[in-house]
């Protein structure tokens, strides 16, 4: 059999072809009164190869015509120029194989299907025009993520999924275990007994692998890690899953401007790598999704992020007049309302908050000189809020050990990690990329259930 | 201050420069009459940088003559060409600052340390040279992974890590829950109410990415995945990991020799990568864990992996007239000492078995037309086993269904998989490859524990 060639690789010809062997699935089929068109994709990208099937070929009555949206099929003809619109190239058939039927049950017909339908039907909305461009767009951005990295010289880390330890403290935590629910051993205090698990400890599901991936900036210098995190957070948001994927870089002999510098370097990289590899998907996006992504993502790149401190940050929403559901109190966390006002209003652009109350920040970030905040960073973008949330670590070990104290934490669960401090210790910095967030913002999608393949959500693990 | 410069950079400076700014951790100081010498190393590449601190500078006394293994500074200097043999620059220190002491209970001192001691101080030991290099080909291996992958098309796909469904059928899988493990709601059975459970069913972690990946593969195109996988297997042995990665391509319009020639192509593209990024650090492998590892690359390079059936490989081991702790019966499965003889003594290369009975695989492989055996294929490689599964899928309705019967297999709970044949269902195959296994191939690393920045195995989850 003849090598297949990509509808990709079909429509950027440089020259016709007198044979060609294409496959993929039929988008559909049109009947004129000599010949059919019919629109082929085959997921490599989001525009159809037109094929020409002549009423003479052979098959024609009991293949061509009993084509339906959704069917495969291998298509042997000849690649011509095109005389119609909208395409350089066609083929013109000489014989099509019909591969699988689809039938009128198949789901996915035409147009028109709301977001919750085609959630629904997650095994066959990548086939759908849109989901296609959302997941090859997905594909791209954690490929672009690599590459900025990587040509930086960071080490890529796989920092464990199944852990012993709760980073941020939240508590919002899956349980990992191998013992039988019914009938969980005990101890003799009358507890599970998890000398008996799997792990012979309590286990959890990762929040976060920056404690681990700061073992490895303290030895390898600049490292990140890409891969999946998990809350068990009961809030049924269009920003919030249950499972998603992170990334975090975590660099030695980095302070927090340097911290700074790096994550909106990255951000605007991503974004610029998204629009000269995607364009074609991105189109889908501006004109069904959000019309105006293109220039707001123009816009995010052509001008500095705005920087200003939580001090300033308070300041600035108190002189705004505004009425605020939740009351502008030096202190208290930045509520969703006030994020939007710096980025959507008054900065109108993405906006890094820092130097936060240690207050209500985890034990890890630096303390600063003023005795009341820590070097925390967060990026807030229009339309999104916190995308980033980073930090300078703090590298004293005293500090670092009373701040422990002061959580309410045992020194002795994280022994390893003031070894760090311990031996060599260094100034680092580092932060968190949640990789959803991202995606919305370069596609425009609004929730985040709508860029994740299967997404996991409280009462919700189908597929 | 001055940009820094990384030692990896200084050691490949094109000209002497009259100041750099360089930072690390020291991994020894001599001390001669008038001078001493440091050597620094900051995880950018496995050589030191040389540092010469003149008895005259200032802090001499002070910082340099007390700087001890482990420590971190930051020097201040001149690039200049070595003398010295062994290098080709050297740093002169104008100044030399201390960031972090180590002291004497810095538990990495000079050499000699055992394995086992090393994954006790899992944490530290990324700064002993030898797991330096380990990491940096890890990520290096990762990263082409994806450029081999995107590079011919392929979409990178996040499939779920919770899932309700057991993709192997094994049964060994670790459970995922947010319940009071003490005190489990109960349903009207009197068994655990899993509806009051996070996703009101009970969810695992994943085994396996196939069966989602097939259902981007009937749409994409040609896909793949790379993810973190789990096994509750309680088996301690030196290849067998809790929780390791996994990279999972599934193609469309792609048949069982199609399938072998990917992987085939795949395993000789990632050890050319690594040869190619990676001389340094594979010559530590070649010194100190294994001296064939340079010629054995080397080899499986130049010819193409052997290719035999089952059935095949099965008379070449009766044939064999060797003595076997499992006897060598058609219908069961090859045993490590079966596969370790194929390719280590009769081949003495990788070897690609397919087409195995159909009673030892699972539900989902293609049957062949002799009705006994199914399109599976594994390849083995010498030292390691199987480092690849994989096997065309099945494409047809009526044979899978019947397939899962036969399996004793739900077919409700696989409604989404066989969409996929209700559909434009089209002939697809693809594989599994343990990254931790290639890690190990590529570096001559015998325990899996040791490619694993923190090992979860039976009873370890520590860090």
């Amino acid at each position: 059999m003849q090598n297949p060639t990509s509808v990709k690789d079909a429509l950027h010809a440089t020259a016709p072809a007198e044979s060609i062997l294409v496959q993929g699935w039929v988008r559909t089929r049109r009947d004129a009164k000599a010949f059919s068109f019919i629109e082929l994709n085959d997921g490599s990208c989001l525009k159809n190869l037109q094929v020409i099937a002549d009423a003479t070929m052979p098959g024609y009555a009991e293949v061509v015509q009993k084509l339906t949206t959704g069917a495969s099929i291998r298509v042997q003809g000849e690649l011509i120029a095109s005389k119609g619109q909208g395409q350089a190239w066609e083929v013109k058939a000489a014989q099509v194989e019909l591969m699988g039927a689809a039938g009128s049950t198949y789901p996915l017909q035409k147009k028109g299907h709301s977001m919750e339908f085609l959630r629904e039907i997650a095994h066959l909305r990548p086939r759908a025009n849109l989901f296609g461009a959302v997941f090859r767009v997905r594909s791209r951005l954690a490929y672009a993520v690599h590459q900025y990295y990587q040509d930086r010289g960071y080490v890529y880390v796989h920092t464990p999924i199944i852990t012993g330890s709760d980073c941020e403290g939240a508590g919002e935590l899956f349980r990992v275990s191998t013992l039988d629910p019914m009938n969980p051993p005990k101890n003799e205090e009358g507890g599970v007994d998890y000398e008996q698990d799997f792990f012979a400890r309590p286990t959890y599901l990762t929040v976060s692998g920056q404690l681990e991936a700061e073992v490895f900036a303290c030895a390898l210098g600049k490292v990140y890690t890409f891969g999946p995190t998990f809350r068990a957070e009961n809030s049924n948001t269009s920003r919030h899953a249950s499972e998603f994927w992170m990334i975090e870089p975590e660099m030695a002999f980095v302070d927090l401007a340097g911290n700074m510098d790096v994550a909106e370097d990255f951000v605007k990289y991503l974004i610029r790598d998204v629009q000269e590899h995607c364009a074609d998907d991105l189109e889908i996006f501006g004109k069904f999704v959000d019309k105006g992504l293109k220039a707001r993502l123009d816009f995010v790149l052509e001008r500095p992020f705005q920087r200003v401190s939580y001090t300033e940050a308070m300041d600035i929403l108190t002189a705004s007049g505004k009425k605020w559901e939740h009351p502008v109190k030096w202190g208290d966390n930045l509520q969703s309302e006030h994020e939007r006002y710096l980025a959507e209003e008054h900065f109108k652009c993405p906006v890094t908050v820092y130097n936060y109350p240690k207050e209500i920040k985890p034990f890890y970030m630096r303390l600063n000189d003023d005795g009341k905040t820590v070097t925390a960073m967060d990026v807030l973008v229009p339309g999104i809020g916190e995308i980033v949330g980073g930090s300078q670590r703090e590298e004293r070990l005293d500090v670092l050990e009373a701040n422990m104290d002061h959580h309410g934490l045992n020194k002795e669960d994280y022994s390893w990690y003031l070894d760090l401090r311990r031996y060599g210790s260094v100034p680092h910095s580092g932060f968190g990329l949640g990789f959803e967030r991202m995606l919305m913002f370069v596609t425009g999608m609004a929730n985040i259930r709508d860029v994740i393949p299967f997404a996991r959500t409280p009462g919700n693990a189908a597929f």
